[in-house]
Protein backbone atom coordinates (compact mmCIF):
# COMPACT_ATOMS: atom_id res chain seq x y z
CA UNK A 1 0.00 0.00 0.00
CA UNK A 2 1.61 3.46 -1.05
CA UNK A 3 1.54 5.88 1.85
CA UNK A 4 -0.40 9.27 0.09
CA UNK A 5 -1.59 12.94 0.95
CA UNK A 6 -4.25 14.09 -1.38
CA UNK A 7 -4.83 17.73 -1.63
CA UNK A 8 -8.32 18.53 -2.76
CA UNK A 9 -9.50 22.26 -4.21
CA UNK A 10 -12.99 23.92 -2.05
CA UNK A 11 -14.87 25.46 -4.54
CA UNK A 12 -18.06 27.02 -3.63
CA UNK A 13 -17.03 29.64 -0.66
CA UNK A 14 -18.95 32.33 -1.36
CA UNK A 15 -17.12 35.98 -1.83
CA UNK A 16 -16.30 36.97 1.80
CA UNK A 17 -17.65 39.94 3.66
CA UNK A 18 -16.50 41.48 7.68
CA UNK A 19 -18.60 39.67 9.58
CA UNK A 20 -19.00 36.49 8.02
CA UNK A 21 -18.91 33.20 9.43
CA UNK A 22 -15.83 32.00 7.46
CA UNK A 23 -15.78 28.94 9.42
CA UNK A 24 -18.73 28.00 9.01
CA UNK A 25 -18.79 28.69 5.45
CA UNK A 26 -15.97 26.68 4.81
CA UNK A 27 -17.22 23.70 7.07
CA UNK A 28 -20.70 23.93 4.82
CA UNK A 29 -18.60 24.09 1.43
CA UNK A 30 -16.38 21.15 2.38
CA UNK A 31 -19.56 19.42 3.47
CA UNK A 32 -21.01 19.86 0.00
CA UNK A 33 -17.84 18.54 -1.96
CA UNK A 34 -15.70 16.90 0.06
CA UNK A 35 -16.62 16.52 3.57
CA UNK A 36 -13.85 16.65 6.58
CA UNK A 37 -12.33 13.82 8.49
CA UNK A 38 -10.37 13.55 11.39
CA UNK A 39 -6.89 14.69 10.57
CA UNK A 40 -8.01 16.96 7.58
CA UNK A 41 -5.47 20.37 7.74
CA UNK A 42 -6.98 23.11 5.44
CA UNK A 43 -5.37 25.58 4.22
CA UNK A 44 -7.57 28.48 4.43
CA UNK A 45 -6.08 31.90 2.06
CA UNK A 46 -5.15 35.40 3.69
CA UNK A 47 -7.52 36.99 1.68
CA UNK A 48 -10.75 35.81 3.28
CA UNK A 49 -9.52 35.59 6.43
CA UNK A 50 -8.74 39.20 6.18
CA UNK A 51 -11.87 39.80 4.20
CA UNK A 52 -13.77 38.33 6.99
CA UNK A 53 -12.03 40.61 10.01
CA UNK A 54 -12.40 43.82 7.98
CA UNK A 55 -8.89 43.83 7.47
CA UNK A 56 -9.62 45.97 4.53
CA UNK A 57 -9.10 49.53 3.29
CA UNK A 58 -10.18 51.88 0.86
CA UNK A 59 -8.02 53.12 -2.25
CA UNK A 60 -8.04 54.92 -5.38
CA UNK A 61 -9.22 52.34 -7.29
CA UNK A 62 -7.61 54.39 -10.59
CA UNK A 63 -4.15 54.60 -8.63
CA UNK A 64 -2.23 51.14 -8.81
CA UNK A 65 0.38 53.02 -5.95
CA UNK A 66 -2.68 54.49 -3.67
CA UNK A 67 -1.34 51.93 -1.49
CA UNK A 68 2.01 52.61 -1.10
CA UNK A 69 1.26 55.22 1.91
CA UNK A 70 -0.49 52.39 3.65
CA UNK A 71 2.88 50.06 3.23
CA UNK A 72 4.94 52.47 4.95
CA UNK A 73 2.32 53.48 7.89
CA UNK A 74 1.69 48.96 8.09
CA UNK A 75 4.95 48.18 8.47
CA UNK A 76 7.16 48.16 11.59
CA UNK A 77 10.51 48.83 9.53
CA UNK A 78 11.24 49.12 5.70
CA UNK A 79 14.20 46.90 4.60
CA UNK A 80 14.98 47.74 0.85
CA UNK A 81 13.13 49.51 -1.43
CA UNK A 82 13.81 49.50 -4.86
CA UNK A 83 11.54 51.41 -7.65
CA UNK A 84 8.32 50.77 -6.50
CA UNK A 85 8.92 47.30 -4.81
CA UNK A 86 9.43 48.19 -0.50
CA UNK A 87 10.57 45.01 1.44
CA UNK A 88 9.02 45.65 4.93
CA UNK A 89 9.18 44.05 8.16
CA UNK A 90 5.44 43.66 9.84
CA UNK A 91 4.59 44.02 12.98
CA UNK A 92 4.32 40.39 12.92
CA UNK A 93 7.76 39.75 11.99
CA UNK A 94 7.13 38.73 8.62
CA UNK A 95 10.12 39.91 5.44
CA UNK A 96 7.55 40.62 2.58
CA UNK A 97 7.24 42.95 -0.22
CA UNK A 98 4.55 46.04 0.87
CA UNK A 99 4.14 44.45 4.69
CA UNK A 100 2.08 42.44 2.78
CA UNK A 101 -0.70 44.48 1.37
CA UNK A 102 -2.20 43.64 -1.83
CA UNK A 103 -5.04 44.51 -4.32
CA UNK A 104 -5.29 41.07 -6.07
CA UNK A 105 -8.60 38.89 -5.71
CA UNK A 106 -9.83 42.55 -4.17
CA UNK A 107 -12.48 44.56 -5.43
CA UNK A 108 -10.52 47.75 -7.29
CA UNK A 109 -11.48 49.92 -4.40
CA UNK A 110 -9.80 48.67 -1.49
CA UNK A 111 -6.56 46.75 -0.57
CA UNK A 112 -6.29 43.91 1.89
CA UNK A 113 -4.44 44.01 5.09
CA UNK A 114 -2.67 40.71 6.92
CA UNK A 115 -4.49 39.42 9.49
CA UNK A 116 -3.82 41.26 13.12
CA UNK A 117 -3.16 37.83 14.50
CA UNK A 118 -2.97 34.93 12.10
CA UNK A 119 -2.39 32.43 14.44
CA UNK A 120 -5.67 33.37 16.59
CA UNK A 121 -7.76 33.50 13.05
CA UNK A 122 -6.31 29.96 12.17
CA UNK A 123 -6.96 28.74 16.12
CA UNK A 124 -10.51 30.18 15.77
CA UNK A 125 -11.42 28.67 12.36
CA UNK A 126 -9.75 25.44 13.57
CA UNK A 127 -11.96 25.50 16.75
CA UNK A 128 -14.87 26.27 15.26
CA UNK A 129 -14.61 23.04 12.59
CA UNK A 130 -13.26 20.79 14.37
CA UNK A 131 -16.36 20.53 16.48
CA UNK A 132 -18.52 21.53 13.52
CA UNK A 133 -16.62 17.68 12.19
CA UNK A 134 -16.89 16.30 15.77
CA UNK A 135 -12.98 15.47 15.17
CA UNK A 136 -9.91 17.72 15.27
CA UNK A 137 -8.62 19.29 11.98
CA UNK A 138 -5.55 21.73 11.95
CA UNK A 139 -5.60 24.78 10.32
CA UNK A 140 -3.33 27.22 8.36
CA UNK A 141 -3.69 30.66 6.97
CA UNK A 142 -1.68 31.13 3.96
CA UNK A 143 -0.24 33.97 2.06
CA UNK A 144 2.30 34.45 -0.83
CA UNK A 145 5.68 35.60 -0.31
CA UNK A 146 8.80 36.41 -2.50
CA UNK A 147 11.68 35.25 -1.17
CA UNK A 148 15.29 36.14 -1.97
CA UNK A 149 17.87 34.46 -4.03
CA UNK A 150 15.11 32.64 -5.87
CA UNK A 151 12.55 34.19 -8.70
CA UNK A 152 8.93 33.66 -8.08
CA UNK A 153 6.21 33.35 -5.44
CA UNK A 154 5.16 30.48 -3.15
CA UNK A 155 2.79 30.35 -0.60
CA UNK A 156 4.09 29.91 3.39
CA UNK A 157 1.89 30.02 6.58
CA UNK A 158 0.99 33.12 8.52
CA UNK A 159 -0.60 31.43 11.04
CA UNK A 160 -1.50 27.87 12.33
CA UNK A 161 -3.35 25.76 14.72
CA UNK A 162 -3.61 22.17 15.72
CA UNK A 163 -0.49 21.11 13.47
CA UNK A 164 3.27 21.37 14.55
CA UNK A 165 4.87 24.62 12.77
CA UNK A 166 8.25 22.56 12.77
CA UNK A 167 8.94 18.73 12.81
CA UNK A 168 12.27 18.62 15.26
CA UNK A 169 14.09 15.82 13.71
CA UNK A 170 16.76 16.64 15.84
CA UNK A 171 18.10 13.71 17.60
CA UNK A 172 16.43 10.96 14.75
CA UNK A 173 17.93 8.53 13.05
CA UNK A 174 18.35 8.92 8.97
CA UNK A 175 17.62 6.02 7.06
CA UNK A 176 21.10 4.98 7.33
CA UNK A 177 20.82 5.04 11.31
CA UNK A 178 23.12 8.31 11.50
CA UNK A 179 21.91 10.99 13.81
CA UNK A 180 20.11 14.04 12.16
CA UNK A 181 21.54 17.08 13.86
CA UNK A 182 20.25 20.01 12.61
CA UNK A 183 16.94 19.09 10.55
CA UNK A 184 13.81 20.92 11.74
CA UNK A 185 11.53 20.71 8.60
CA UNK A 186 8.87 23.93 8.61
CA UNK A 187 6.15 21.45 7.87
CA UNK A 188 3.18 24.10 7.46
CA UNK A 189 5.52 26.07 4.58
CA UNK A 190 5.40 23.42 2.75
CA UNK A 191 1.05 22.56 3.55
CA UNK A 192 0.64 25.86 2.61
CA UNK A 193 3.01 25.85 -0.58
CA UNK A 194 1.32 22.44 -1.36
CA UNK A 195 -2.28 24.05 -1.51
CA UNK A 196 -1.20 26.86 -3.66
CA UNK A 197 -0.68 24.35 -6.32
CA UNK A 198 -4.52 23.71 -6.08
CA UNK A 199 -5.79 26.64 -5.18
CA UNK A 200 -4.03 28.86 -7.67
CA UNK A 201 -3.91 32.28 -7.51
CA UNK A 202 -6.30 33.32 -10.32
CA UNK A 203 -9.36 30.53 -9.64
CA UNK A 204 -10.44 32.13 -6.58
CA UNK A 205 -10.12 28.96 -4.27
CA UNK A 206 -9.96 30.20 -1.07
CA UNK A 207 -9.08 26.53 0.50
CA UNK A 208 -7.47 23.77 -0.14
CA UNK A 209 -7.52 20.60 1.95
CA UNK A 210 -4.74 18.32 3.09
CA UNK A 211 -5.58 14.53 3.72
CA UNK A 212 -3.24 11.69 5.04
CA UNK A 213 -0.61 13.39 6.78
CA UNK A 214 1.00 11.77 10.13
CA UNK A 215 -1.58 11.93 12.64
CA UNK A 216 2.00 12.95 14.99
CA UNK A 217 2.36 16.08 13.37
CA UNK A 218 -0.92 17.35 15.15
CA UNK A 219 0.06 18.99 18.25
CA UNK A 220 0.73 22.76 19.67
CA UNK A 221 2.42 25.95 18.27
CA UNK A 222 2.31 28.53 16.41
CA UNK A 223 4.11 30.53 13.16
CA UNK A 224 4.37 33.55 15.43
CA UNK A 225 6.48 31.57 18.44
CA UNK A 226 7.64 29.40 16.20
CA UNK A 227 8.78 29.71 12.76
CA UNK A 228 9.44 33.53 12.65
CA UNK A 229 12.91 34.05 13.20
CA UNK A 230 14.08 36.93 15.01
CA UNK A 231 16.87 39.51 14.81
CA UNK A 232 19.25 37.96 17.35
CA UNK A 233 18.93 34.45 14.99
CA UNK A 234 18.64 36.54 11.67
CA UNK A 235 22.20 36.73 9.51
CA UNK A 236 20.45 38.34 6.52
CA UNK A 237 18.26 41.45 7.68
CA UNK B 1 -15.88 17.01 -9.19
CA UNK B 2 -13.55 18.19 -6.33
CA UNK B 3 -10.38 19.05 -7.95
CA UNK B 4 -7.38 17.01 -6.32
CA UNK B 5 -3.61 16.43 -6.17
CA UNK B 6 -1.96 13.17 -4.79
CA UNK B 7 1.31 12.79 -3.66
CA UNK B 8 2.79 8.84 -3.67
CA UNK B 9 6.00 7.81 -1.93
CA UNK B 10 7.54 5.23 -3.74
CA UNK B 11 9.27 2.48 -1.61
CA UNK B 12 11.71 -0.05 -3.29
CA UNK B 13 14.34 1.93 -4.21
CA UNK B 14 17.37 0.43 -3.31
CA UNK B 15 20.60 2.25 -1.59
CA UNK B 16 21.80 3.67 -4.93
CA UNK B 17 26.06 3.46 -5.55
CA UNK B 18 27.81 5.38 -8.36
CA UNK B 19 26.89 4.31 -11.79
CA UNK B 20 23.37 2.91 -10.99
CA UNK B 21 20.91 3.19 -14.07
CA UNK B 22 18.65 5.80 -11.26
CA UNK B 23 16.06 6.24 -13.92
CA UNK B 24 15.82 2.57 -14.22
CA UNK B 25 15.55 1.95 -10.55
CA UNK B 26 13.13 4.55 -10.43
CA UNK B 27 10.77 3.04 -13.10
CA UNK B 28 10.92 -0.21 -11.76
CA UNK B 29 9.73 0.28 -8.44
CA UNK B 30 7.21 2.83 -9.46
CA UNK B 31 5.76 -0.29 -11.85
CA UNK B 32 5.77 -2.28 -8.48
CA UNK B 33 3.87 0.22 -6.20
CA UNK B 34 2.30 3.34 -8.56
CA UNK B 35 2.40 2.64 -12.10
CA UNK B 36 3.48 6.12 -13.91
CA UNK B 37 0.83 8.27 -15.95
CA UNK B 38 1.27 10.76 -18.57
CA UNK B 39 1.68 14.19 -16.41
CA UNK B 40 3.19 12.40 -13.39
CA UNK B 41 5.86 15.24 -11.70
CA UNK B 42 8.54 13.04 -9.99
CA UNK B 43 10.26 14.57 -7.10
CA UNK B 44 14.07 12.77 -6.62
CA UNK B 45 16.09 13.41 -4.07
CA UNK B 46 19.46 15.50 -4.33
CA UNK B 47 20.74 12.87 -2.32
CA UNK B 48 20.45 9.50 -4.74
CA UNK B 49 21.51 11.77 -7.75
CA UNK B 50 24.71 12.74 -6.22
CA UNK B 51 25.62 8.99 -5.28
CA UNK B 52 24.65 7.89 -9.08
CA UNK B 53 26.75 11.05 -10.50
CA UNK B 54 29.29 9.61 -8.56
CA UNK B 55 29.21 13.28 -5.99
CA UNK B 56 30.63 11.87 -2.98
CA UNK B 57 33.88 12.79 -1.49
CA UNK B 58 35.31 10.50 1.66
CA UNK B 59 35.46 12.33 5.22
CA UNK B 60 36.54 11.70 8.51
CA UNK B 61 33.78 9.53 10.32
CA UNK B 62 34.86 10.29 13.93
CA UNK B 63 34.70 14.16 13.00
CA UNK B 64 31.39 15.76 12.79
CA UNK B 65 33.18 18.80 11.10
CA UNK B 66 35.78 17.09 8.78
CA UNK B 67 33.28 18.04 5.08
CA UNK B 68 33.46 21.90 6.18
CA UNK B 69 37.42 22.56 4.35
CA UNK B 70 35.25 21.14 1.69
CA UNK B 71 32.52 23.68 2.04
CA UNK B 72 35.06 26.41 1.45
CA UNK B 73 36.49 24.62 -1.49
CA UNK B 74 33.11 24.08 -3.09
CA UNK B 75 31.69 27.58 -2.70
CA UNK B 76 31.58 30.07 -5.29
CA UNK B 77 31.70 32.84 -2.03
CA UNK B 78 30.84 32.23 1.48
CA UNK B 79 28.16 35.06 2.50
CA UNK B 80 28.41 34.45 6.09
CA UNK B 81 29.86 32.32 9.33
CA UNK B 82 28.37 31.91 12.75
CA UNK B 83 30.01 29.29 14.70
CA UNK B 84 30.06 26.27 12.60
CA UNK B 85 27.48 27.04 10.44
CA UNK B 86 28.28 28.38 7.28
CA UNK B 87 26.35 30.27 4.29
CA UNK B 88 27.58 29.79 0.45
CA UNK B 89 26.42 30.57 -2.38
CA UNK B 90 27.59 27.82 -5.23
CA UNK B 91 28.74 28.04 -8.32
CA UNK B 92 25.09 27.19 -9.03
CA UNK B 93 23.87 30.34 -7.69
CA UNK B 94 22.45 28.67 -4.53
CA UNK B 95 22.33 30.23 -1.31
CA UNK B 96 22.49 27.82 0.99
CA UNK B 97 24.38 26.32 4.06
CA UNK B 98 27.69 24.46 3.46
CA UNK B 99 27.66 24.88 -0.45
CA UNK B 100 25.28 22.01 -0.22
CA UNK B 101 27.30 19.34 0.98
CA UNK B 102 25.63 16.99 3.97
CA UNK B 103 26.22 13.80 5.27
CA UNK B 104 22.75 12.67 6.33
CA UNK B 105 21.71 9.69 4.48
CA UNK B 106 25.20 8.67 3.33
CA UNK B 107 27.89 6.00 5.08
CA UNK B 108 29.18 7.51 7.76
CA UNK B 109 32.84 7.89 5.81
CA UNK B 110 31.66 10.39 3.07
CA UNK B 111 29.69 13.41 2.40
CA UNK B 112 27.38 14.46 -0.77
CA UNK B 113 28.33 17.03 -2.90
CA UNK B 114 25.75 18.74 -5.12
CA UNK B 115 24.97 17.59 -8.78
CA UNK B 116 27.02 19.48 -11.35
CA UNK B 117 24.37 20.50 -12.83
CA UNK B 118 20.44 19.40 -11.48
CA UNK B 119 18.80 20.67 -14.37
CA UNK B 120 20.57 18.26 -16.52
CA UNK B 121 20.41 15.18 -14.30
CA UNK B 122 16.20 15.77 -14.40
CA UNK B 123 16.95 16.04 -18.32
CA UNK B 124 18.55 12.53 -17.98
CA UNK B 125 15.86 11.21 -15.97
CA UNK B 126 12.81 12.74 -17.66
CA UNK B 127 14.17 11.65 -20.54
CA UNK B 128 14.74 7.63 -19.62
CA UNK B 129 11.46 7.45 -17.64
CA UNK B 130 9.46 9.21 -20.23
CA UNK B 131 10.50 6.67 -22.87
CA UNK B 132 9.69 3.53 -20.30
CA UNK B 133 6.62 5.03 -19.77
CA UNK B 134 5.69 5.93 -23.29
CA UNK B 135 4.35 9.12 -22.20
CA UNK B 136 5.96 12.59 -20.92
CA UNK B 137 6.66 12.71 -17.31
CA UNK B 138 8.36 15.64 -15.60
CA UNK B 139 11.46 15.36 -12.98
CA UNK B 140 12.25 17.60 -10.92
CA UNK B 141 15.77 16.86 -8.04
CA UNK B 142 14.97 18.18 -4.60
CA UNK B 143 16.92 19.43 -2.44
CA UNK B 144 16.48 21.04 1.92
CA UNK B 145 17.43 24.37 2.20
CA UNK B 146 17.26 27.03 5.32
CA UNK B 147 15.88 30.26 4.62
CA UNK B 148 16.58 33.51 5.92
CA UNK B 149 13.79 35.33 8.21
CA UNK B 150 12.10 31.66 8.73
CA UNK B 151 12.91 29.23 11.06
CA UNK B 152 13.19 25.10 9.75
CA UNK B 153 14.21 24.01 6.09
CA UNK B 154 11.99 23.16 3.25
CA UNK B 155 12.72 21.17 0.20
CA UNK B 156 13.06 23.47 -2.97
CA UNK B 157 14.21 22.58 -6.67
CA UNK B 158 17.66 22.53 -7.54
CA UNK B 159 16.60 21.53 -11.02
CA UNK B 160 13.85 20.48 -13.38
CA UNK B 161 13.40 19.48 -16.68
CA UNK B 162 9.38 18.80 -18.66
CA UNK B 163 8.28 21.01 -16.17
CA UNK B 164 7.73 25.20 -16.31
CA UNK B 165 9.71 26.11 -13.32
CA UNK B 166 8.18 29.42 -12.87
CA UNK B 167 4.29 29.98 -13.62
CA UNK B 168 3.81 33.16 -15.20
CA UNK B 169 0.42 34.82 -14.26
CA UNK B 170 1.13 38.25 -15.10
CA UNK B 171 -1.63 39.88 -17.29
CA UNK B 172 -4.11 37.25 -16.29
CA UNK B 173 -7.01 38.08 -14.59
CA UNK B 174 -7.55 36.93 -10.57
CA UNK B 175 -11.13 35.72 -9.39
CA UNK B 176 -12.57 39.22 -9.33
CA UNK B 177 -11.47 40.14 -13.01
CA UNK B 178 -8.68 42.55 -11.77
CA UNK B 179 -5.43 41.63 -13.95
CA UNK B 180 -2.09 40.36 -11.94
CA UNK B 181 0.82 41.69 -11.96
CA UNK B 182 3.55 40.69 -10.60
CA UNK B 183 2.63 37.46 -9.68
CA UNK B 184 4.74 34.44 -10.58
CA UNK B 185 4.73 31.40 -8.61
CA UNK B 186 7.69 29.05 -8.51
CA UNK B 187 5.72 25.69 -8.72
CA UNK B 188 8.43 23.57 -8.81
CA UNK B 189 9.42 25.09 -5.03
CA UNK B 190 6.19 23.79 -3.97
CA UNK B 191 6.10 20.64 -5.55
CA UNK B 192 9.25 19.91 -4.42
CA UNK B 193 8.32 21.00 -0.43
CA UNK B 194 5.04 19.32 -1.12
CA UNK B 195 7.07 16.21 -1.95
CA UNK B 196 9.05 16.44 1.20
CA UNK B 197 5.66 16.05 3.08
CA UNK B 198 5.48 12.09 2.37
CA UNK B 199 9.20 11.87 1.33
CA UNK B 200 10.25 12.58 4.98
CA UNK B 201 14.13 12.77 6.41
CA UNK B 202 14.47 10.15 8.14
CA UNK B 203 12.32 7.20 6.10
CA UNK B 204 15.06 6.94 3.20
CA UNK B 205 12.27 7.48 0.72
CA UNK B 206 14.08 8.77 -2.41
CA UNK B 207 11.19 9.95 -4.68
CA UNK B 208 7.38 10.93 -4.36
CA UNK B 209 5.54 11.62 -7.79
CA UNK B 210 2.87 14.21 -8.24
CA UNK B 211 -0.41 13.01 -9.73
CA UNK B 212 -2.90 15.36 -11.16
CA UNK B 213 -0.96 18.91 -11.90
CA UNK B 214 -2.58 21.27 -14.53
CA UNK B 215 -1.12 19.97 -18.44
CA UNK B 216 -0.37 23.58 -18.86
CA UNK B 217 2.61 23.19 -16.60
CA UNK B 218 4.39 20.75 -18.77
CA UNK B 219 7.20 22.83 -20.75
CA UNK B 220 10.43 23.98 -21.29
CA UNK B 221 12.43 25.93 -18.20
CA UNK B 222 15.17 24.72 -16.09
CA UNK B 223 15.79 25.95 -12.27
CA UNK B 224 19.01 27.53 -13.71
CA UNK B 225 17.98 30.07 -16.19
CA UNK B 226 14.93 30.50 -14.66
CA UNK B 227 14.96 30.59 -10.63
CA UNK B 228 18.35 31.16 -9.90
CA UNK B 229 18.13 35.23 -9.05
CA UNK B 230 21.05 36.82 -10.11
CA UNK B 231 23.25 38.95 -8.17
CA UNK B 232 21.86 42.20 -10.03
CA UNK B 233 18.56 41.30 -9.18
CA UNK B 234 19.13 40.75 -5.71
CA UNK B 235 18.48 42.77 -2.43
CA UNK B 236 19.51 40.76 -0.30
CA UNK B 237 23.08 39.11 -0.87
Amino acid sequence: MVKRLEIAAIEGIPEIVPGDDLAGLIFDACEAEYPLQQGDVLVVSQKVVSKAENRIVKVDPDDPLSHKPLVVSEAKRVLRRRGDLIITETKHGFICANAGIDRSNVAPDVAALLPEDSDRSARRIRDAVTHRVGAPVAVIVADTFGRPWRRGVTDIALGCAGILPILDLRGTPDALGRIMHVTEVCIVDELAGAAELIRGKSTGVAVAVVRGVDPQWFGPGSVAEDVVRHHDGDLFR
